[in-house]
């Protein structure tokens, strides 16, 4: 059995800014033990103070650059930073490919930046879990800021971007970006868009393109009435960065009115969506364990090709609780838990 | 309760070449419910003729007009196509934004072709458990070839792609594409490399570099001593496609040898990764129901910021079966059903 004590040791010297035991934190959220579990207990009461933004967008419309600008303009405001990088293209997750999996990049020096990659595969909870668990461990550890960087193609990447304070979702000019970005479930999430190089033709067409879009949805207009605004943005050079950040600023002034009654409401459908894929991963892992014969039996009955995998399921369900598994399973008139 | 004779009526008319009843087969298996579970089973039995063929890579890299010239090339072989597109950039799948959800591009008229885009959100199983469902189905409904279009990015759409009987990666000169590959897990599923553009400034670079990395990774001749070879192509003009299908062709060959063992074994292994993930959303579907009235509650208190995901999913799980509920956790060593 873990000392839960240590998990508590760490979390005081991360607080005291040892980035070490830091690291070392980070590591157990993502392993998911109990260790893990202790510390999302200890942090859970300590987080709330940052505020979290997702940037996300295609492979290649400069995610990593501008993230870098951001954290640059935040420094600036003696705002502490930290950083996880759920992209499996982004410099900052290049060690996952090298062995070394913390990339400072520019920031490399500076204390009050954290950078860290989260592995996409092998957790407990998966991404949907583990990143904002990840993201409260910062907070708690005393970070003000919060930056996710996700791809913003695969179904849990978008969920991870979505589940943050501020979503940015970043665009290129040109491209049908705004066409494949709304396909990906993209537009759904974004509460600030940029049109990052912003410099290249067709900069005014997209965002006209996504003002209509925006038009046309009154998704987006829902939220408390906040209409995602439009940035143009040049991230290799900084033109645009201060004019994000104000909108940031704005965006959590906005969640923060009427006593932050909009921001709570925000982050309780987050924790209950995080608590339900914890208790999906909690599950699977249960089940397997305790059908364990039963499971390899049924296995082996799958791979000889003698059972399909519908009425594999079912052998495997009934040897579990009778309210579980006699439940007669839903019928007709779709899916009533997806979503 | 649905009368388990539509969907074996449905499935008659489909392999009879009923378009239209195909369709709404489709639609069954991405709903998951009853129907779909009857046709589940009645599938299993008729499927595993066609060979399934996984074509993934970056967004943009071609695989759509790499996709259409495959279809092609194995028409003039006198071969049916069914494609499964899950990428949300791909043309195909444009009807998903359109509100039409079947595109037929070049092979509209084709008897012998099926194009059918799949909704990556809101199934009971997911991508993961729904894809290869409807690939079988495919299968059962005298299909000689299965394509199935994933985008290569996100852990769920690689691990999709993967799930065939030949995986073909795309990817592109320059852009350190092969690199990008890596860190999204591309390298790992592929059987058969294709280097798109190839007529483009440093397609022989690309090919250099990925035959270094598979010289590194001896993953890849793990399979039967397999080694993935390396297709230089130019979708765009269909330049190379005929050597493509050849490698296609070969790596069936080699999955037949030693009469079908290695084929047997792959299909296997991939079968028990679908019903372990149909297994895990059924149990979510009936744990919540079970739970109801104690899952309601306990979202309150962690909604109301008094409960951490953690205690939270404890609770639920305490209301189970003592057999799953009083387990204790995995304790150190990581996770031992993390994969």
């Amino acid at each position: 059995v873990p000392d839960p004590g240590s998990a508590d040791e760490l979390l005081a010297g991360a607080s005291a800014g040892d980035r070490g035991a830091l690291a070392r934190l980070l590591t157990l959220v993502e392993r998911g033990d109990d260790a893990g579990r202790e510390l999302s207990r200890a942090t859970f009461g300590l987080a709330g103070g940052a505020w979290t933004v997702g940037i996300t967008g295609a492979p290649g419309a400069g995610k990593s650059t501008l993230t870098n600008r951001v954290i640059a303009a935040l420094r600036a405001r003696d705002q502490r930073v930290g950083v996880l990088a759920v992209d499996p293209s982004s410099p900052f997750s290049g060690g996952a490919l090298l062995g070394d999996r913390v990339r400072m990049g520019d920031h490399a020096l500076d204390e009050g930046v954290f950078i860290r990659s989260m592995a996409s595969r092998g957790h407990l909870g998966g991404l949907a879990s583990t990143t904002p668990e990840a993201a409260r461990l910062l907070d708690a550890a005393g970070f003000d800021w919060v930056l996710v960087e996700t791809v913003g193609v695969g179904q849990v990447e978008v969920e991870v971007a979505g589940a943050t304070d501020t979503t940015v979702v970043v665009l290129n000019p040109g491209w049908g970006d705004a066409v494949q970005a709304a396909k990906a479930g993209l537009l759904e999430v974004a509460d600030v868009f940029v049109i990052n190089k912003a410099d290249r033709p067709g900069a005014q067409e997209a965002q006209a393109d996504l003002e209509a879009m925006l038009d046309l949805s009154s998704s987006h207009l829902a939220t408390d009435g906040w209409r995602p605004p439009i940035v143009p943005v040049v991230a290799l050079t900084g033109e645009g960065i201060p004019a994000l950040v104000e909108c940031l600023l704005a965006h959590r002034d906005a969640l923060d009115a009427d006593q932050g009654r909009p921001l709570a409401a925000r982050r309780a459908d987050r924790l209950e969506a995080e608590v339900e894929a914890l208790l999906v991963a909690r599950l699977r892992r249960r089940v397997l364990d305790a059908a364990g014969p039963v499971w390899a039996a049924t296995l082996d009955q799958v791979r000889a090709g003698r059972l399909d995998p519908w009425s594999a399921t079912d052998a495997v369900l009934a040897t579990l609780d009778p309210a579980l598994a006699d439940r007669a399973p839903a019928t007709g008139g779709g899916d009533p838990e997806s979503s």
